[in-house]
C-alpha cells in the first residue's frame, strides 16, 4: 500500500528520553552527508572525541560515540573488559543496575550483586565489603538510574576500587551532560552513555570513554571479546590511537548524520557551560517539585537521593495512570511510564536538554493541572 | 576552543556507501522526535516493518532495521543463529567475505572457508561438495561483494543448504534495493543489509530478515547469545511477536531518526518500484562502462560476475591514485580507493540509490576525464 510523507506530531518530550534537540542539533542531522573516510569527517571524529573528552571529565585518549545506542555503549564496555571467568560485583537499585548483571553475565563473567530497596542507593561500605571479601575484576554502578530516580554517589567508591586492583566503571547514561560524571577525578575506569537525553541529541550512538587501566585490561585479554562490531582495539584503528598511525583503516562504516548531530549537541553543550547547563537542570527540577507540591503531588524518590533530570512521581491515589498520560499525550506532552515494580504507581518526568528550563517545567505543570482536574 | 557551527561540504557519493539521501529522506532525519513508545512511532515501526519484507521479499513477520550499522545486523545473525561448537560454512571471495568468517568465530563456530580468486564467486557445486563432506549449521555467502564487485549467483544453492538441514544466510548489505535479493523464493534463512546504500538512507541501521527455520534455530538454542543489545528475542519483545502480545516491552532506545529516514528511504524505493529501481542501476552501471570504455579504462571485475551497483575500475599504468581521488574530491565527487589487496591498483565507484542515474555518470566520467588529462 502506497504510504504517505513522513509527518510526525510535535511533542514536548518529558519522559525518560530521548529529550527534544535543539534545532541546530536535528539541523545537522539533516546536513549533507560526506563519506567516512572523507578528510572533513575525520575532522568531525576528532572534534567530537575532543569534546566528548570535556563533558565526561577525563583526559581519556579512548573516547568516542560507539554506533549504536547507550546500551551499545554499555555493552561494549563489559564485553571488552570482561572475559569467560571474570569476577564483576554490581550495584543493582533498579532496572538498569539488572541490565549490567545481565551484560555481565552475556560476557562470561560471574556476578555478585549488591542490593537496595527501589528509590536507595548504594553505600560505599557495602561495595567495600565486597572488595574485601574477595577482589572482582570489576566494580560496575549506575550513575542516575532511570527506573527510580536515584542519584548513586561516587566520590570514595574510585579510590576502594583501585585500591583492590578492580576497574570501576560507571553507567551514566541518564546523568551526562545534565550532572558532573568527572570520570578523571573519580578514577572511573569506563564510562558509558547515550546522545539523547540531557545531551540532546536524537538516539543512537552511545558516547564511552576507557581510561588507561582499562585499555591495558583490554590489551591484556586473554581471548578475543565476543563482538566484533564492537571490539575497541578494531574501532580504533578507524577512530585513530593516541599518537599512533592514523591510518583509518575501515571497521564499519561510521553512522555519519548521527555523529553530525551528536557533534553539534556536544557544541552547544560546551557553549553554554557545563557548570550553567548542570545549574540549569538543577533549576529546572526544583522548580517541578516546588510546583507539584502545590498540586499537592509528591516524590517518589527519597530527597537525599533524587536526580535533577528524572523525576518519579507519585500517582495519586484514585488517578488513573493510562488516562493521564494519554491526555497529556493529546495536549502534546510526553511523559514516562513507572518502570517495573512502579508501573501504574508512578510516572517518570524528564527534565533533560533543552527541556531543562523553568518555562517548560511550568508549561508541564500547569497542563498536569488541568488533566487532573478533569479526570 | 570554541567551535563553529557543522557546516558540511556538499559531496555526490560515488564511493561504496554512504550514497546521497533522497532530500525527503534528509528531511525525515530532521523531523520533529516522538518518543520510542509513541504510538505513532509504533506506526512508524509497523511501516518499516512491511515495507522492509517487500524490498527483501519475504513474508518473514522477523523483518527489522537493528540499532546499529550493517555490520551489526550481520553481527546480529550470526550470534543468534550460531553456538559454541557449531560449524559454519562461508564463501570467501573479498573483505566481506572474510569478515562473515570473523563473526562466525567470535559466535563460537568453527568455520570451513570456501575461497576463490579475487573477482571470482562461488560455484554451486562447491557448496554441494562441502554440505556433503559434512552437513554444516549454517551456509553464508555474500551476494554482492563490495571489494571486488563481483555478484554471487544465489539461485540453485538454496535448495542444497535447505536438503542438508544448515541454514541459508546471505550478507545482501551491497545490493538490497539495486537487484533482487528475493529471500523467500531462494530459500534464504536469513538475510543482513545496510541503510546507506542502494536504499539510500544515511548509515546507521543494519535491515536484518529472519526465516522460520532461522527463528526456531534461535528458540532452540541451548545457551542465550553472547550479545544483549542484538538478542532478537529480547528485541522481538519491543518490536512485536507476529500474532502475539504487542505490549512493545522496552530494550533499548530506539534510534527514532534514523527509523524515520529509513521509512522514508523504504517508501521511495516502493514508489519507484523495485523492477524500475533495478532497472536504473543496471542502466547507469551500462552507461559507466560504456563511458569508461571512450577513455580507454577497463573494470576489474570479469563481465560475467559484475555488480550493476559497485564498479571496480583499473587504474591505469602511470596514473596515481591518492592524486585523482584527491582531485575529484576538490570537484565534489568521492569514490573508494581499491580494498586489500587492491588498493593502489583499483579504484571503486558506487552507483547507489539516487546516485545510479546516466545523469551522474555523466558528471563523473566528464570530471574523470578531465582529471586524467591533467595528472
Amino acid at each position: 500500500m502506497a504510504r504517505n510523507v513522513l509527518t510526525p506530531p510535535t511533542r514536548l518530550l518529558l519522559g525518560p528520553g530521548p529529550s527534544n534537540p535543539a534545532p541546530l542539533v536535528s539541523a545537522a542531522m539533516a546536513a549533507p552527508l560526506v563519506g567516512h573516510l572523507d578528510p572533513y569527517f575525520l575532522q568531525v571524529m576528532d572534534e567530537t572525541m575532543a569534546d566528548l573528552r570535556t563533558v565526561f571529565g577525563t583526559a581519556n585518549h579512548h573516547t568516542i560515540p560507539m554506533s549504536g545506542t547507550g546500551t551499545a555503549g554499555l555493552e561494549a564496555i563489559m564485553f571488552n573488559l570482561l572475559e569467560p571467568g571474570d569476577e564483576a560485583v554490581v550495584g543493582v537499585v533498579g532496572y538498569f543496575g539488572q541490565r549490567l548483571v545481565e551484560l555481565a553475565q552475556r560476557a562470561g563473567a560471574r556476578v555478585r550483586r549488591i542490593e537496595a530497596p527501589l528509590g536507595e542507593v548504594i553505600a560505599p561500605e557495602r561495595v567495600k565489603e565486597q572488595l574485601d571479601r574477595r577482589p572482582p575484576n570489576l566494580v560496575a554502578l549506575v550513575h542516575a538510574e532511570t527506573s527510580t530516580g536515584a542519584h548513586q554517589p561516587l566520590d570514595e567508591i574510585g579510590k576502594m576500587v583501585r585500591d583492590a586492583g578492580a576497574l570501576f566503571v560507571v553507567d551514566c547514561v541518564t546523568s551526562l551532560g545534565g550532572m558532573p560524571v568527572d570520570v578523571d577525578r573519580r578514577l572511573i575506569d569506563a564510562a558509558g552513555s547515550c546522545s539523547q537525553k540531557c545531551l540532546g541529541a536524537p538516539p543512537g550512538l552511545g558516547p564511552v570513554t576507557f581510561g588507561p587501566r582499562a585499555m591495558a585490561a583490554v590489551q591484556g585479554r586473554r581471548s578475543k571479546p565476543a563482538t566484533w562490531y564492537l571490539d575497541l582495539q578494531l574501532l580504533f584503528q578507524y577512530w585513530g590511537e593516541s599518537g599512533g598511525p592514523r591510518d583509518r583503516a575501515f571497521h564499519h562504516t561510521a553512522p555519519v548524520a548521527n555523529l553530525y548531530g551528536f557533534r553539534e549537541a556536544l557544541r552547544l553543550t560546551l557553549e553554554e557551560g557545563l557548570d550553567a547547563r548542570y545549574a540549569r537542570h538543577r533549576a529546572a527540577h526544583e522548580r517541578l517539585v516546588d510546583g507539584l507540591g502545590a498540586l499537592g503531588l509528591s516524590l517518589f524518590t527519597p530527597e537525599a537521593n533524587r536526580l535533577p533530570m528524572l523525576n518519579v512521581i507519585n500517582i495519586p491515589e484514585g488517578v488513573d495512570d493510562l488516562t493521564v498520560r494519554k491526555r497529556l499525550l493529546e495536549r502534546g506532552i510526553e511523559i514516562g511510564a513507572g518502570f517495573g515494580p512502579l508501573k501504574g504507581t508512578a510516572w517518570r518526568v524528564g527534565l533533560m536538554g533543552t527541556n531543562a528550563t523553568t518555562e517548560v517545567v511550568d508549561r508541564f505543570v500547569g497542563e498536569l493541572a488541568a488533566v487532573l482536574k478533569t479526570t
